[in-house]
């Protein structure tokens, strides 16, 4: 926070830099189709991160962004991060971080927004109804792998840049921006440029804006909290290539079955996380939380008729938020390298690698818990006396993330949400991982908010991902707004 | 078996028939490019009956090989053997199966060479060194998926009838040929065609020979058991769709949590099957067994080396060789519908299925094994009080064979193995499925004989799948010698 002298605040009254928000929500109604054809041109590209080949395609995205951020004027660097190291070794380049600057006055607050325009795998074979990266409009959703999760976020942040250029209103706050293409597999490299650029491009920045989650409900909300994510592979090898198992089975210890039989070990059938020490360190639930959780609006029978279960791990509306957002659970994605394509093969796979991922909270260290999961399911393995071999991996530590929801930041995210969407928000957490928010928050010591414009039913990670026009549309205009409303805070102090 | 009268005998005496080995034998040394010709252009096509994408391949596939038998003059039929119904509730037309016949003197023995020319699947990204549809000699092994099993011996039979023909010596014995194409995924359609055609096609043959597998070591074998295989898949569903881990993680209870934790009840880390009745079933193990499985040359070190492992599921030979053999055993081969490409994908998959199989011997009844199977899953998921959806199917029901040793089919092949190797065969047995054997035997009640001519490391099912040209070659003299063998039987009963 800047304190200005007298004389610039009776300057900056001087300029035409009124908040015409009738204008802009003009403008942003009559450019939809633009918004819909920029957000169609970003989803036609693979920039699937946790997929090495696909490299090329992440490469050709951020340049994309690049390109879109200096076409408006912003001063625009695409920043080396380096390298990653795949599993068989090799050196893979890293995609380059996109950071933009469009500053109208260096007095002023300074925001940054904070996205990823990389996204998950989609294949139209994992049971997509369309082409994943042809976006595709129905009854007003548009679906398409990444569109909520997370560029259409992005691109209404530069949507409501371009609103302010377009209709030559000043910007009322600086804006700048960090767009990483990592973010779907840790955001691997971005802490190591955060801490980098902590005293050069972070330096006059006041706040720092996420818009990569989603609502619970219909009701708009506000996010101060992400659980983290440390994913893990847990690869066991037997012989040096997969057998025949007619031919085989029987003579050797296969590996599959090692497999099972340690992941088996992981978490009861009611939902309980068998690793010792991982339980113990989550904070105790207090009265305050359990009041918080029991006034959200938030219908279980809905959320079970839009999952399509019958039953939910538990069956009261606390319980359930508590273990949607502040505790710890383990899921079990899947299995490389076993038999994975429809029909009937009749192999014993020699190498087979299960990823699982341990979604932690506050308390929790990935350091710690990586220590807890390797030594668990190390002795779990030598109790079944198999001469295959156990290697256990964390690929992706990434921290959870808590803030404080009587922030300045927050009061002016329920005063833009007021003006948009005319409700007062919802104060929610978010189950899944957003990387970074800890990281700026360790390093910076900004106020960090998260602001989501994603539906509840986004399908964020599966198939047919979509975003609706409206959220999009009204999205723009929540950022429109809050960029107001930050500059008011700031007027408030002086 | 025919009795001949006296006047055939007479009149077959005065022709030109000798059994001119050693032209044959040249023919065969002076031909052999043509025949690694002849492997690539079937091993090119990819006829994998278990993907049902490549049916237009198979159905290829089946067309080449009547042509081709049908290029030799002989009598071809591609027998339609109806529909198969894929899980969705399609139907797909199967592969039709060839047959020939070469009719030299109806009088004579008639054998009935039993082969297939589907193919397990194979793709490069599961860690071939070459392409698996180019035929690729390295160090005169050459390499190339269904080269050993089983378009090679199929090939070879074709060539020792050509070879006779080439050389205008009458065939010693009538030979009529059976190729299926989808022996891979347990048969589908052939059982009814060999009971539709008991008293028409199949009513002259005398004998049934099939080399639809290998030798145990260096040395030659004859074959005279198989095991079965009821090959299962265990579907669990909860959620319509896929979900992100973070988002929904710990409220919704998972399919792979409930999959893995039934998966873990199939078998014991020391390889014993955990469901009841199976291991009940199975015969003892006679002394004789024991003393046959005691002489038999088996070097346990070069097993392991071969495998690349350091240690087995027994320490002995017999036990081994038992287990290879004569006793069941459970693999679990993958999971579909997980996430199982290379990356990170946090993703709770909606609808898993796990396929595993059951090798099953000969007192064990496959829809006994079916029950059983399906009863213990079910009450194990039942434990788990989970509110996912769990179907259990066998989607694979072949049974085992077993022969007697003592016929005059085997007298017959350790003469020719004795004339073409000069060492005595090793009797063995197999651990994989041939699905035909069993029915021949129930069906047709003749006399039934494998004769193997892969190598004992030719990794068919697994990458880089191979057969040496040795083999290929010193096979095709085999069945040149067995034809002739054959011949002697019936004059020795005359």
């Amino acid at each position: 926070m800047k304190l200005l002298p007298l004389s610039c605040v009776l300057h900056a009254l001087s300029i035409v830099h009124a908040f015409r928000y009738d204008h802009l929500v003009e403008h942003v109604n009559s450019h939809q189709d633009q918004y819909v054809q920029a957000l169609r041109e970003w989803v036609s590209v693979e920039s699937d991160s946790s997929d090495v080949s696909k490299r090329a395609e992440l490469h050709r995205m951020m340049e994309m962004t690049a390109d879109k951020l200096r076409a408006m004027g912003g001063n625009v660097t695409l920043v080396d991060i380096g390298e990653q190291q795949l599993p068989n070794g090799e050196m893979l380049a890293l995609p380059k971080v996109v950071t933009a600057q469009f500053i109208s006055d260096p007095l002023k607050t300074t925001v940054c927004v904070y996205g990823h325009v990389d996204v998950q795998p989609g294949k139209l074979e994992d049971g997509w109804a369309t082409e994943p990266y042809n976006l595709t409009e129905i009854n007003g959703n548009m679906h398409g792998r990444g569109t909520s999760d997370n560029k259409a976020p992005v691109l209404a942040w530069i949507h409501a840049v371009e609103a302010y250029q377009a209709l030559n209103i000043e910007l009322p706050v600086n804006v700048k921006f960090i767009i990483e293409g990592m973010e779907e597999t840790g955001s691997n490299g971005l802490d190591a440029m955060v801490v980098a650029q902590r005293d050069t491009f972070l330096l006059d920045v006041d706040y720092i804006i996420i818009s990569d989650c989603g609502w619970l409900s219909l009701r708009p909300a506000l996010t101060y909290g992400t659980r983290g994510n440390c994913y893990f592979s847990a690869e066991i090898e037997g012989a040096k290539q997969d057998l025949h198992s007619g031919v085989y089975g029987g003579t050797v210890i296969e590996p599959m079955t090692d497999l099972i039989g340690i992941l088996d070990t992981l978490i009861s059938p009611s939902g309980k996380i068998l690793i010792p020490g991982i339980r113990e360190a989550v904070d105790p639930l207090t009265d305050e939380e359990w009041k918080t959780y029991q006034d959200i609006e938030f219908d279980m029978e809905n959320y079970k008729n839009k999952l399509g279960v019958t039953e939910l791990m538990y069956n009261n509306k606390v319980d359930l938020l508590a273990h949607m957002w502040r505790y710890p659970t383990v899921s079990i994605h899947g299995i490389e390298g076993a038999f994975s394509a429809p029909g009937t093969k009749t192999v014993i796979p020699a190498k087979v690698a299960a990823k699982f991922s341990i979604r932690q909270v506050p308390s929790m260290d990935p350091e710690v818990v990586k220590k807890q999961v390797t030594e668990y399911l190390e002795a779990a393995f030598a109790r079944r006396k198999s001469p295959n071999k156990l290697k256990v991996t964390m690929v992706i530590g990434a921290k959870p993330w808590l803030a404080n929801t009587q922030h300045v930041l927050y009061e002016a995210g329920k005063k833009a949400v007021k003006r948009v969407f005319n409700v007062e928000p919802d104060m929610i957490r978010e189950g899944g991982t957003i990387p970074v928010a800890r990281t700026f928050q360790d390093v910076t010591g900004k106020g960090i908010i998260m602001m989501p414009i994603g539906g509840f039913d986004d399908g964020m990670h599966s198939q047919n991902e979509k975003i609706s026009r409206y959220n999009y549309l009204e999205g723009t205009k929540l950022f429109i707004a809050y960029l107001h409303e930050v500059s008011q805070i700031q007027k408030s102090r002086v």
